[in-house]
């Protein structure tokens, strides 16, 4: 159902008011249990793995683009100074739709391969990240699409990481949050128990270099990586946590220059990368 | 020499006038020979590799701080008032400096070793990557960060890809943009053959997973990985001209569910790292 709207204060748009005020919309989608996809193609991602839509917003010049992902679904039109009035900014890519958060599932059921949808069918997941304290949206998106491209089967977060489900991070993450099933643990101190439980090795990442490189540690059964936030790192206490400390090798050159480290986004990469491999410390060709 | 301003025009801190504005920064930039370093590390890394400092630009409480790094130059004392209405924006790191840009050397004089200050003691380099038309100043930057870590000996840009020294760049590279030494093709249409003429096997970086998996290309003798702009990847000029395509393998999962690629940033780390392993497609422990 397609229903125009020219006003900034309609409160039919009252999902999609200030998108850019991180604090009121942690507020206002938890209170609510929706998040916000943006754009042709994450919307469709969000759809094609049955997360509900309450309605989209766009303006009449993308309702064609749009047809068959909005058809049985309420659809607030409005004109451009409307959008860019009832979310605080200039929507580039056309299209808003307000989903419905599903509850996620809790460590044990996630790591059983219950985790999503979209899981479904994928199984217990061998090799998955677990995430401490990254605060950066864009950094959790972009993680996530990593993990996606890479085949880490899934992601557990502690519980003070950014949302995956926060628009900035859907966005950055080109929809691979939807594909990629994760939960988030509910006790910090004691969270890396239940994924040990589930028979992963912990590996915990770190610039540290006289750890084990990355490529020569051991990836049979069950593995588990950990990275730590933007600027410090893991903490002591689940470094202290891990069944082994791993490195990404710097460049001697670099280290002298005193760029001795990766951001967060591109060590994942990395490190996403390196789990791909096949087990055992030995290359083979594909 | 310390010297207090209190006005917001005053003549002496148009190096720093409205650093967000990028298309008026690059012209100012480009018609003074200047960039400006933000942060303290930043502007020690700067000096560190010898790029003369104009000016310092600070407020009263970070002048201890920065003792060391700014004695001997020109600082500007400012109210936070001022600082912000100069730049246009809230200064978090403490202080800018602007700084001399020094003549970049031509594509072969950089492949033959003469890149930089800080690549003198290196030789010429062995791995290098060449970027073509990546528009983004943070993307840039992040990837000078991977390619140091990760010991790339050098980089080569296309004729329209962003400046290293543009501040977002500078500042997402911590500094990186100062140690890997890099050049400027002239010519987007012939600019690979000054790479091939200087001995480099040119490897092009594709998401087409039919091409060889990066990790089993042969790295012997020099090499150069190409990767292309954020959105479309390598022109198919470029890709034409490549002795070898490669790709970093998809997850199949990933395939199924559309999250098809990595972005240019973890791409280019995950690339970094590949180059960085011993030459011939065989692992060996480190």
């Amino acid at each position: 159902m397609v229903i125009p709207v020219d006003d900034v204060a309609d409160p039919r748009l009252a999902d999609y008011v200030r998108l850019r005020d991180v604090e009121l919309r942690k507020r206002l989608e938890g209170e609510r249990g929706l998040f916000v996809a943006e754009g042709e193609k994450v919307i469709r991602r969000a759809v094609g793995v049955g997360y509900p839509v309450r309605s989209v917003l766009t303006t009449a010049k993308w309702l064609d683009h749009l047809a068959d992902v909005i058809e049985g679904h309420t659809v607030y039109v409005v004109p451009d100074e409307v959008m860019e009035g009832v979310t605080g900014f200039r929507v580039h890519r056309g299209a808003l739709a307000a989903m419905e958060r599903r509850e996620l599932p809790s460590v044990p059921a996630l790591l059983a391969g219950q985790g999503s949808p979209a899981s479904r069918s994928a199984g217990p997941p061998a090799r998955i990240l677990v995430l401490e304290d990254l605060v950066d949206h864009g950094n959790v998106g972009a993680i996530f699409r990593s993990a996606a491209a890479l085949g880490v089967g899934a992601v557990v977060l502690s519980p003070r990481c950014a949302d995956p489900l926060y628009r900035r991070s859907v966005k950055v993450s080109m929809g691979a949050v939807f594909a990629v099933p994760y939960a988030r643990m509910g006790d910090w101190h004691g969270g890396l128990g239940e994924v040990r439980d589930a028979g992963f090795r912990l590996l915990a990442l770190t610039p540290d270099q006289s750890a084990v490189p990355l490529d020569d540690a051991p990836l049979d059964g069950r593995v588990a990586l950990m990275l730590g936030s933007e600027g410090d790192g893991l903490t002591s206490h689940w470094l202290s946590e891990a069944d082994l400390s791993v490195c990404i090798p710097m460049s001697p050159v670099a280290t002298a220059l005193g760029v001795d480290s990766l951001n967060v986004v591109a060590a994942a990469a990395v490190a996403c990368h390196s789990l791909s491999r096949p087990a055992a410390g030995v290359r083979t060709a594909r």
